[in-house]
């Protein structure tokens, strides 16, 4: 009485509705074990580290993206093609220093939190989604670009949009030389 | 210096990756929090069932699928569009009892395990995708199908293939009545 699917072909495309939820999950366990918030939101940036050095692989050879050539490049790379990918959103990019080494992610929309309705009082401090931040922080480490990413603004917690910060910690001039 | 992503267009598709690699992370910080294999296995079923009585209202929306007319047309669904939408992947399913309640969904290859190698020695009893359980108990429960969930072979513990049981729990003299 064994049925054969229809389409047997696999692809990696899913909706994302359950992975939004499993990560609501992880969060509100995070919550349970940290009193504070500030132990929550770092093991969150902990756990996306050691996704994004993971990550990073199936992202080159998924999206067979050539190799940036400046920050700037770089964070229209995370924004148009990664944040595409693996959150199905775009967000906008911003510098946001003269030395070009400072970029922000701008969420009007962001779906990971599209089944929360707000944070609870007593989880003000909460960055709810900064698993993220620690993707990025991984992801730019493994192809040699040392990076710190934090949430600037939070739609979360009443702010308009949901920014993130990514601060390249080299100088432009150490990456002039093209290889 | 702000520049707009160049396609605007939000969609709900995504890469299963790093939802495959967040959902390690929930795993492995249950392991964590709980000694017991039993305990852990409990929570991600609890864990699921949660997402899953929030979850069918997307799926209904999303799939705009009729109303199922028997277990096995509920069986074929979960399989064929639910598993598709969700991880990517089209089990097939066989009817495992005479009385037409019984089911099992049989994944080849199980795309929640990708980055999983093999389960730690000291977490043989460990059921690493139980949190898909508790997600189609609770999508169940809310379309009025007790069923119960649980798997009867799994890939990580050295079996050939990784099925999941369904047992209906209300027999089928029971829906006859069509609405």
């Amino acid at each position: 009485m064994s049925r054969s699917p229809g389409r047997k072909q696999e692809n990696h495309k899913i909706s994302r509705e359950l992975f939004v939820l499993t990560y609501g999950a992880l969060v509100a366990q995070l919550c349970k074990d940290y009193e504070k918030d500030e132990d929550v939101n770092a093991c969150l940036d902990r756990m996306g580290y050691s996704i994004g050095i993971r990550l990073i692989d199936d992202f080159l050879a998924r999206s067979a993206v050539k190799k940036c050539r400046s920050y700037s490049e770089t964070a229209d790379m995370i924004a148009q093609v990664a944040f595409k990918m693996y959150l199905g959103v775009t967000p906008s990019v911003s510098c946001n220093s003269a030395t070009g080494n400072e970029f922000s992610l701008i969420l009007d929309k962001n779906p990971l939190v599209d089944f929360v309705e707000e944070l609870p009082a007593e989880r003000a401090s909460l960055c709810y989604c900064n698993l993220l931040c620690g993707v990025i922080r991984g992801a730019l480490e493994m192809v040699h670009l040392a990076a710190e990413v934090s949430f600037l603004q939070d739609r979360l917690k009443g702010d308009a949009v949901t920014e993130i910060g990514i601060t390249f910690l080299r100088k432009p001039e150490d990456r002039k030389h093209r290889r």
